[in-house]
């Protein structure tokens, strides 16, 4: 068996509440985040809430990414799922921490597609 | 300490092509899912790939439902958080399964921002 995806979830503490309040920057952030780490930006859909916080997901031809963000919390949950050996999710997860000005991430990764017969995947990859 | 929200990463396998692979049909299944879940759906987009394949993603206010397909292989990866204790990630996760025809479902429910200060959450909610 081999995985299919790698799904990155992480937890972004003590971001500062303008950034994770700014609809632009954080469309801006994650677009950004994708394109440096490789990925091939597809789509993406931002929404702001009132009376604050950010939704949004980047997809990509290797999966997606998606924040939303609590910025009288401070926090952002942030996820980065990719398909395919050519996009690292651990690089843009250390590219949002910085661009975030996260001050504390923790951070795990789950394997997904796991369970997908081996004979279909070798005749996909 | 208590959490933000609640992820349910779910495997879908054995799902039949035609339905992983009709745009349209991902779309609806994924936007009606939200609805019957109780979910207020702010956005959606969703992609499809050459020469198969779907992706895509329902932004709600409670957070966001993705899919991403693998037609060839009868299996999608889907994604149902949730914020707050209006909505049920399950409740989506089942319909899903319903709707997509899986022939097995392997989920699990991942604590999204468990470690924000509990003070800071009990001012929010």
């Amino acid at each position: 068996m081999r995985a299919l995806g790698r799904h990155v979830l992480a937890e972004f503490y003590d971001c500062p509440f303008e950034v994770l309040n700014d609809l632009k920057q954080v469309e801006r952030n994650m677009v950004q985040a994708a394109l440096d780490a490789g990925a091939e930006v597809r789509e993406f859909v931002f929404h702001k809430f009132s009376p604050q916080g950010v939704s949004g997901v980047v997809v990509i031809s290797e999966s997606h990414l998606a924040i939303h963000t609590w910025p009288e919390l401070g926090y952002a949950s942030v996820d980065v799922f990719t398909c395919g050996d050519r996009v690292d999710p651990w690089d843009a997860c250390k590219i949002l921490k910085e661009s975030f000005q996260a001050g504390s991430v923790e951070a795990q990764e789950i394997a997904r597609g796991m369970n997908v017969p081996l004979h279909k995947v070798a005749v996909n990859f």
